[in-house]
């Protein structure tokens, strides 16, 4: 069967409003959608309207927010069931607790109320594809179309297929998140963690070794990172970093140069386990940098620091 | 021996100027320094001061230059003997090539010109103090400052001792990069490549074999960085990131939480080589990315990027 085509998806289903969901709605209704929204708790559907409220500022500085929040909610409406609220979607996002039975048994429920031909993408940051479809008579229409925390202000959305999904369903979900101004990205092998969080877990994983070993402690590769490398990383990845690094000889003569020290390097990379100490030093590290500063404080000044960020690079 | 007081280092000698020594030239001409430069190139005299002109605009743009740059000019030398360059400065920075012989052997000349109340850094990013000070009479005034390229964009400052090296030593060369606007952080172990290299070079090694896998692009790679956690750790390291996920709980909640899957993933993590065929495929991955971009263009692109970036974060 056809998918809808992309253009004409207008009306989101936003299964399950907690953190993710209620983030992707605030996105969503930014870039014009129509929001059908469902959650076991029925209170989620004010606290969404109260989170897209406090969120459109932000949406607004960074030009992806037109006109009046109070409009915009007009589009926004909440169901109490699940089947009533996929019946007149043109494609849902999943965002139910990370339990698989739960998620595998919602996405059931999910196929068997929505057309065929629309995509459902789940939000899962633990499950592959192949572990939520088992109840669905229309396997071939789910991806993991996965964001990243918060959906409403960082562009990037792994989208994954596997098992029964169609290459259709792939590349449909890939144009409409690429058509509403996310950054799209396909994975194409089930790796557990998909990619970003893979890459955020090896760089942690080194980060919690040098502090384990005494080499620095938690403040000090903070700043390591955010007055050092992180500074690159929001332009651009690390090859195109490296490649522009081996100067006109490019990513060739850099790994010419710096291969074997950054091989050397890898050989002695640590490989740390989260143990009770472990765990210990890192919580005491955290504290002695925030020095006592409120996390309602840390967290505005994060969100600030992003927001001012995206408008650099926008 | 008492150090010569932080306050009263003005006069600096900059030892080899390849593309670091003339980039922290830059830097210290733009905080109000004075300049002794030397190499065995004595072109290079000629192509610093070129690199500082074309410079000064980004260094004025960052806030971190005032005034005119042939004026600032007036405060830079280049001297043909390393001798008589050192004898008059107040801290040495050195930047030969990364040759362990070239650099003891220039260190232990540094050492016996420059009076030994002052601090000799080496901005050495494969060796640690240990290594380079076997022909020094006053090892103990030698330290790692290694910058974070280029010196005159990237805060950073990695500061080693190791060997003989003073706590006085370390204390004056943190206290002098700090006094200059730089963001020291003192490395209190000798590992190989520091704290920034292992951390990028952590990333990058599952970033390799995620594309050695076929999981990902190399462009794909770049951009799950770039529009994904990149965003953040220009903001702040992973570990006030993950404090700040773990919500009111911080990173207590967080490792209880979400311990367990990062460990797993942890325990999945690659261990790729950099054999030719990887290379080739990093090569190859590379230029699809770039797709004709010019080189002059990409850096130029990166540039802009890390200023707008930078003016955001100030």
């Amino acid at each position: 069967m056809a998918l809808l085509p992309t253009d004409s998806i207008n009306t989101i289903g936003v299964i399950g409003l907690g953190a993710i969901g209620a983030s992707w709605s605030a996105w969503f209704l930014a870039r014009g959608l129509r929001i059908r929204g469902t959650d076991s708790d029925p209170a989620r559907g004010r606290a969404t309207e109260n989170f897209i409220r406090a969120a459109w500022p932000a949406l607004t500085d960074i030009g992806q927010a037109n006109g009046d929040v109070a409009d915009a909610l007009k589009r926004f409406s909440f169901h109490e069931s699940v089947d009533e609220c996929v019946a007149g979607c043109d494609f849902v996002q999943e965002n139910a607790p990370e339990r698989r039975e739960l998620k595998a048994e919602l996405l059931a429920r999910i196929d068997a109320a929505l057309p065929a031909d629309r995509v459902i993408a789940s939000s899962t940051s633990g499950f592959g594809v192949s572990a939520l479809a088992a109840g669905m008579t229309h396997p071939g229409r789910l991806v993991v179309g996965h964001p990243f925390n918060p959906p409403h202000l960082i562009p990037l959305v792994e989208v994954v297929g596997g098992g029964a999904t169609t290459p259709d369903a792939i590349k449909s979900a890939l144009a409409f998140y690429e058509r509403i101004g996310k950054k799209p990205v396909h994975v194409r092998k089930e790796v557990a963690g998909h990619l970003a969080n893979r890459l955020q877990a090896a760089l942690w994983r080194e980060a919690v070794h040098l502090v384990a070993e005494g080499a620095a402690s938690v403040a000090d590769i903070d700043a390591v990172i955010a007055h050092g490398p992180g500074l690159r990383w929001a332009q651009m990845g690390p090859h195109l970093i490296f490649h522009l690094a081996g100067g006109e000889g490019g990513m060739r003569h850099f790994i010419d140069h710096l291969g074997p020290p950054i091989q050397s390097w890898w050989d002695t990379l640590g490989t740390p386990q989260l143990t009770p100490q472990t765990a210990a030093a890192l919580i005491e590290g955290v504290n002695q940098e925030i020095a006592g500063r409120s996390y309602a404080d840390l967290v505005q000044e994060r969100d600030a620091k992003l927001i001012k960020t995206l408008q650099a690079l926008a």
